[in-house]
């Protein structure tokens, strides 16, 4: 079974679960504007004219596409039903809607999760239109659970490609380490693992420009800004933030390591007391990640281990899901800010795929942020990969 | 200067233009959803927060987004004002908008051309919300000129670079036309051409699933679908769709090749005769496309040639635009069935760059289309690279 096959046929039981009878999926010209479930429903490929494709809780797996696309829709057998049309979309799926008659059409709109939001303002525009006389209307509702589930809850395919593109985040991160000089800048360290990327045939889990971010000492601004001319030297904490994407799939990793100053054999105890305060903060939050809590309640205690140690608050969420992309939207490790909306309440699901990365600054260093991926399982949350429990040394 | 900074300047001199006062850019999260814009206006890199990118027909340039990401969009040099957040981006929109008192907000909602419609239905519904209470809600409008107008007049940094993409595609069509051997399958042939993509260093212009189309033979089905295990045979005209992605700009060109059967030295008549056809409405529309005429003229005129040559109608646009992708929205030479809106009412401007792609299948041999990237200039239409004006012919 194809993994599109697997997702749509688990998007099918959600539908089931959540007593949904129609999730509608209304695209067009998809290199342009790309509704991100399109991954999980056809693939990479691309729907050039406006097209549907539902999905029922009957089991109906039916799509509406231009003419020169049922070829390729048809390849990836996975629609039952492919109708397809030359000039206009409006009464094929009107007519199939009313075929149909669901109690309700869940659409791809959603305040909380990006990746369930790819209805485009005109597009559920021309959708009111082309229903308009009919009771449906009425009917949309949001697909954000349905997306926020068939997401979140990750087949053994999906684990296996997380867990190997982890792995491989390691080794170069490994390597890396062996690699760095006293002198080198972020830039020259960045085009290596970038090197290493394409060694392991990889592909960037965000933008390469800040993809890995480097971070070498107290001078460098963090955020999501990418590696800079600033070169290493003796006495940096160096903080790495980098991701991959293998078959689809994401890692993002945050690692540190300390350039040792002459005489020192260990880094000074201000980092290692941040190092450590990070490391419980991850440590603690992992083992709260028990199925049905929410992601606020484990954002909570990281960040009170934080500031309850004297750090300043980090102003960003603890950890987000990961999957297709490394910000895969749902349930969320966070604090109750707007700009989060309701993803810090929804609860924590088996199969989910978590980042935990809390941080924080030591002005006299640099950054200290780890980044570790978790799976929730029905024992709790597991590392994938190793954890970074030690401050990487590296000789000044 | 770089492109991004020349791309905005281009906006800010659009608005003035069409007397806009402000226009808006609203995302999150844009490794999920990506407005098709911001390419041009903060280039490859994602926003992760609810993040605000304001040019005004006064010059101003500002950029609200997180505090995490404020280094990355200074460094672009392109935002005057940069304004970060924490948890809410509202309360400084609001102020924002306020402030600068416009008197038409235009926003990415468009029905015609999906690169201008990257607002999504909830993020329009946040902007809705957050300007609740002042007079701004009624003043949005839609900004399908303003991305028309800028996607659609090519620099001269975007033409070098299409005209580079297009030069590609040609080497390689070269060289995969001596490789063609009889017995071959498509894949085989795709397979190769992205071996050859791979030592040009280019990309995709749009997903490689089907790009090349590699259609060999009268039994391929020809649409948006890939390569198949059918093999090159004697009597079979291959035609190919391929395009190429040059430093983010693409081309976008069909050709047709003829195997040779025993004893043959030219292509069948009734080969030669489609192929002129084609040739001919290519020719044709190209030297009718002068500025000011609307896309749907262009389109009549080759459609025309077809039909009245006997041929069926081909049941899709003569042509689209070409530029950071291979079908880049705004006028199109298509005719006026619902699917296309009223983009084929659009007027062709000098800058824009056009595919011509008309077709026609042969029950016998298969199918013939040809397709030539034009630019626009005040002496008409030129071509870009050199039209197919032969059918290329390989021995059996």
């Amino acid at each position: 079974m194809s993994l599109i096959q697997e997702k749509v046929n688990q998007a099918v039981q959600i539908l089931k679960e959540q007593d949904i009878d129609l999730w509608l999926t209304f695209v067009r010209e998809t290199s342009g504007v790309r509704d991100p479930v399109l991954s999980f429903l056809i693939g990479e490929s691309d729907l050039t004219w406006p097209s549907a494709l539902i999905l029922t809780k009957r089991g109906d797996k039916i799509a509406i596409v231009g003419n020169l696309e049922k070829e390729a829709i048809k390849q990836l057998d996975v629609f039952d039903e492919i109708v397809g049309f030359d000039t206009a979309v409006s009464k094929i799926l009107r007519e199939t809607i009313t075929r149909l008659d669901p109690k309700q059409i869940a659409v791809n709109v959603s305040k909380n999760n990006v990746h369930a939001d790819g209805l485009t303002h005109a597009m559920y525009e021309f959708l009111v239109e082309y229903l308009a006389g009919t009771p449906y209307p009425e009917r949309i509702i949001s697909a954000e659970p349905i997306i926020n589930a068939l997401r979140g809850r990750k087949t053994r395919t999906e684990l296996a490609r997380i867990q190997k593109a982890v792995e491989i985040t390691d080794e170069i991160y490994k390597r890396t380490f062996a690699f760095i000089k006293v002198g080198m800048t972020e830039i020259e360290i960045a085009n290596y693992m970038h090197d290493l990327m394409k060694e392991y045939s990889v592909g960037y889990a965000w933008p390469r420009e800040n993809n890995p971010a480097v971070n070498s000492g107290p001078n460098k601004v963090v955020g999501h800004n990418g590696p800079t001319e600033i070169k290493v030297e003796p006495g940096h904490i160096i903080h790495f933030d980098f991701g991959v994407k293998y078959d689809g799939y994401c890692s993002d990793i945050q690692r540190i390591a300390y350039v040792l100053r002459e005489g020192e054999t260990d880094a000074p105890v201000e980092i290692q007391r941040g190092f450590i305060t990070i490391r419980t903060a991850i440590e603690k939050s992992r083992e709260a990640m028990k199925i049905g809590v929410t992601g606020n309640t484990i954002d909570t205690i990281s960040r009170e281990i934080v500031t309850d140690s004297g750090y300043p608050e980090y102003m960003y969420a603890l950890g987000h899901q990961l999957g297709r992309v490394a910000h895969d939207g749902g349930a969320l490790l966070g604090p109750l800010w707007e700009k989060y909306g309701d993803s810090p309440n929804q609860k924590i699901e088996a199969g989910q795929v978590f980042t935990i990365e809390p941080g924080l600054a030591l002005s006299n260093y640099g950054y200290i942020g780890l980044e570790e991926d978790v799976v929730v399982t029905e024992e709790g949350a597991l590392y994938i990969g190793d954890p970074q429990r030690e401050i990487v040394l590296l000789k000044g």
